[in-house]
């Protein structure tokens, strides 16, 4: 059988990208597989060895740490954005880094196709063809867990290892642990099996990247963060996200920051639905960098029990004036300006008071 | 001297308002003392005393719980706003609350003055000035702190400790601790002093609400939390915030979260600014009490160290649903669809990338 | 062949509903035709009798301009949203009103399908579509030019006339205009051939609701609309949204209004794309509606070459305080107060530029 | 009596700028006469006597058209904003302008003061006023209209004719029209009189820059505007504020313009409201601008009536892609695809409903 071309798997070294390796060599293709490193726990040497003897043609083990934190998660903690006022966009933000090193990848091997494990529900898919289709238009996405072919005749995990066992590809020893994880230098999340239920709680032992916060450490650490345009070693991002919000607070204007605010908001939803790669988050993250032009200094930060206090900061560019704000010092301030302003803003007050009587007396 | 009238002071207790009392009083006007309980630790029944021997002509001490609860506190909890994404409105959600009991009293007494004792600097004196105009136009207020007759005679602590001998106001036998705290049941805050050097760490010592995390118990407290529309008893901010936060986003639909999300932010300015009696507020009070409908449920969680861990959640209304986000279950769902889904929205991103070029090669 | 069921057809009486009508009885389907009317210049009878004589089982001509007006158009009108600053929503507001009807006659007739005549490319069966699935989740819809079945036997007018030949559909005299028309009672648009081309002038000729304006009648036509929350006589959707705005401008909190101008924008991106029938778009719409509690008045416009100029405008709720805006008034106004305004916004300013000064000379 | 020092006054050659003239040297400063040229009609040289013969120790005469246009007409054009969805914002636009000329011609002659004859009401005064201390903190603006020492003095037109009489100025022919009226090269508008009654209809003449419609010609004027990033000769900023809004939706992508048209609004509202200079209103301009950057290419507009048609537009970055728009050419675009697309987007619909059932039935 003629090859029908290559095709860049995005590759974890599981079983799942496993069977779809041997799967889409079955289809007729040439599979080369792909292994980001975004500082996950990972034996990499051992998943390029055993890509290998599954039949890939070639391997590429890619490090993007350092463009992972510079141009996904800085430009992330920038925003301080949360999605739903609540979690980080840890997930949300390595696919795009991801994908767009595997289209890379792609154009530079001559391969028309590119393939990923992501289910055929959620976002993920959607983050990673986005990014593919953005970067290079031409190109064709394989996607087999929304192929008939594919997910009809794997309907389950034993049918994987059943096919695993078939193939020659080795099967995990220890049975799956009841989620799946993701996990990068910024975070980890957990999905599927009893967290599917909203009713549950989280079992013990979850935790792997922290402590569960009862048996931490009963000291905390100190650290001190200094901003200035660009991070190389990155704590994690719930640190990074406070002494930044810190550190902004204290030297940007605070109109400015009601503005970035709700670009910060649309930042996010984008991120989050997939379109990082798309003019308008390109625009967003323009206007945001913009504001933080300014935003330098240091923050000391103390980490307890898995949370972070602020306990001080320090910029050349601070808009504090301890002489505005003192209660002591009069300064260059008029109390009676603030008269002025208060009656200035009662005015429309006033009118719209004299008007809603005007409407209850009706 | 015959009467200038009578003025409504907002009273507190302490030294500053003490003097302001017995001032007033000297400028001719007859003092109806006035203390709002809000949940703060006093001793009202010793402060109404005080005002009486001080010469008040009348003093009213009003239980403002319920209503600060129900009507300010319990918005802001489903604005899910944050002032600078990192502060519960506290101090600013207090005044107008304050402040418009102060004015039903005025009118109720016939008196056309109110007056307090917020400084001539900052945005306290706004927000009680302007629920006093928006609520009666009329009212004249009187702020001794930006009276140059008053600010000019009392320029540091120790004139108004004088002042306060001369005229058998009881001065405080501890030496004054070198912050000032605003409480109230939902927050406690703290201003001025060393701590107006943002270099500073707080001092130890500096909890009273809360205990500081280092000394807090080794075990967390369970609670369930149960939202209806309507919250009498009500634990402290922190816990409401995060619970309401949790069951919105398990109940309410995520577009309608988002278009809620811009409207929080607007609240949170106003409300920090002095305008929770202003026509947009309320405006903006009701679009988000609307978002609010479906937002039933409870939540369970968990408390430790001063950190609020959210355990589980259920609801006769959750849009949650488990067959539609399971791995193993397809249900209704078609995988197709999700193609035509990212392919429509990629046709305008490869549409830019294609321009993209033309640009770059031009 | 026993029946697959029947469908019920949005039906225009046109060659490519008629077809369609013709192409579902030949797929096993019992046809309804169903056929709106929302003001548009149309032989409703001779549309009857054609449905009929082509087959169907039933024809249903629903009159929907009461509705369209009142929950359609006006909402739209108070929302004062152009999209992209400059079309009014015509086309946009009427699919979720005449496929709203569509699923009640579905549901009363018992019929499981809906089909409709729209391409498969734009906005407009996106509009439908949401509707039927928001209203009645369980319902089918067939839109025929999304099958490859219809559309690769369809490829261009010359299949659709000999189709109509074979299975006696009526074909148009009249050679076809080379654009297709949308229109109802608010506005009217055109679609295709030469207007594809941006480059290319409208022809002459085009104007069939309004005049081309260098023809016009010389003198202005001068109307006097009234507003109270309700119209059931509506002139064209341009000269209510420019009165509208008037009043609205006169009666409404200008603080409101800037919040309801960025829910106006969120709800003009929602109609335009076919969510009307949301639970975010009937949050926002809901909020609108509260915005315009107080907006009443008249208005006075003059219609003129196809402009529409405010003469002038009354109303009891008045904002416009003539005092306070009168150059030669003082009133309760001082002007010492503007001082004391514009002093405390100058206060971050100054502050602004003073650390301007400090990042230029580092 | 020795000189106070140096006040640059903003001259009009007007009655009121006259008075002020004098009256500043009455108070003992020496008066720098400063007349800004942007478009409107005046005799300048005229001016330039008229201010020596009444005392000015300097003049100076500026033209500052090229930059009103460039920096000041040009960002609001880009920025499609209308204040109240119709006002262009000419007076706004010119205001920081003019005043940022004026402390530069201060801080070069080394005086202290600036002065202007805008009025105690409004919004002229603080834009006048933010200008100044945000470019010039330490400055000392003087505004007449605000000090009781001359509006007492000055309480109507009768009483600046008297003075001046007494002071040798030259009292205007013509009876005062009943309007003032405010110019630049991009708009003119008029004030007070008759037109503070919102009943009045504007009086016949009013037009001096553009014709009464009903008596303009009866024939259009066809004009050809070209884009690209900087305009030296502006047409009135009507027809460029049409033809930049076609030709952006032409070449931005739509969700971009979107978020722009969010920062369009916050930027009329800061102009409107005065603040021009400010960090704000910097970042939104920078932010707007970006968005410019592919925004290029010839629109043509018919002028009819005071109206402004657009004809047809034409650019290489256009992102109108004709294929895919085109109802005759099918091109790389899957109809299949939209049906996965509307089916994705119903999901969240039809659970939507399926949740608002059970709250009806409960």
């Amino acid at each position: 059988m003629s090859s029908k071309g290559s095709v860049v798997l995005a590759y974890s070294g599981g079983l799942d990208t496993s069977c779809i390796l041997v799967w889409l060599k079955e289809q007729g293709y040439d599979v080369i597989a792909y292994l980001a490193n975004i500082g996950q726990k990972e034996d990499f040497e051992e998943a390029r060895k055993k890509a290998l003897k599954l039949g890939a043609k070639k391997v590429f083990i890619e490090d993007l740490s350092k463009e992972f934190v510079e141009e996904f998660i800085w430009p992330a903690v920038q925003s301080s954005s949360l999605y739903e006022d609540r979690y980080l966009l840890g997930t949300s933000l390595a696919r795009p880094c991801i994908a767009r090193k595997q289209v890379e990848i792609a154009q530079r091997e001559g391969a028309k196709y590119v393939s990923h494990g992501a289910t055929g529900k959620g976002n993920d898919q959607v983050r990673f063809e986005l990014t593919c289709y953005s970067l290079a238009p031409q190109i064709k996405v394989i996607a087999p867990w929304r192929m008939p072919e594919f997910y009809n005749r794997f309907q389950g995990r034993s049918d994987l290892m059943e096919y695993a066992k078939q193939h020659g590809i080795p099967i995990p020893v220890t049975p799956k642990s009841p989620w799946s994880m993701d996990e990068n230098l910024m975070h980890i999340s957990y999905e599927a099996g009893i967290l599917e239920n909203p009713k549950n709680q989280a079992p013990p032992g979850l935790y792997t990247k922290t402590q569960d916060p009862t048996k931490a450490p009963n000291s905390p650490d100190i650290l001190e963060i200094e901003f200035k345009k660009g991070i190389y070693e990155t704590p994690a991002g719930t640190i990074l996200y406070h002494a930044h919000l810190d550190i902004e607070a204290f030297t940007m204007d605070r109109e400015v920051r009601k503005i970035k605010q709700g670009l910060g908001l649309k930042f996010a939803e984008l991120v989050y639905t997939g379109f990082w790669h798309s003019p308008e988050c390109e625009f967003v993250r323009h206007c945001i960098a913009k504001s933080q032009e300014r935003v330098e200094g240091k923050v000391q930060v103390s980490v307890f029990k898995g949370q972070v206090y602020i306990l001080a900061r320090e910029s050349p560019l601070s808009l504090y004036n301890e002489e505005l704000v003192s209660m002591n010092v009069q300064g260059d301030y008029e109390p009676i300006d603030a008269t002025g302003f208060i009656n200035i803003n009662s005015l429309r007050l006033k009118e719209y008071h004299r008007l809603q009587s005007k409407v209850t007396t009706k």
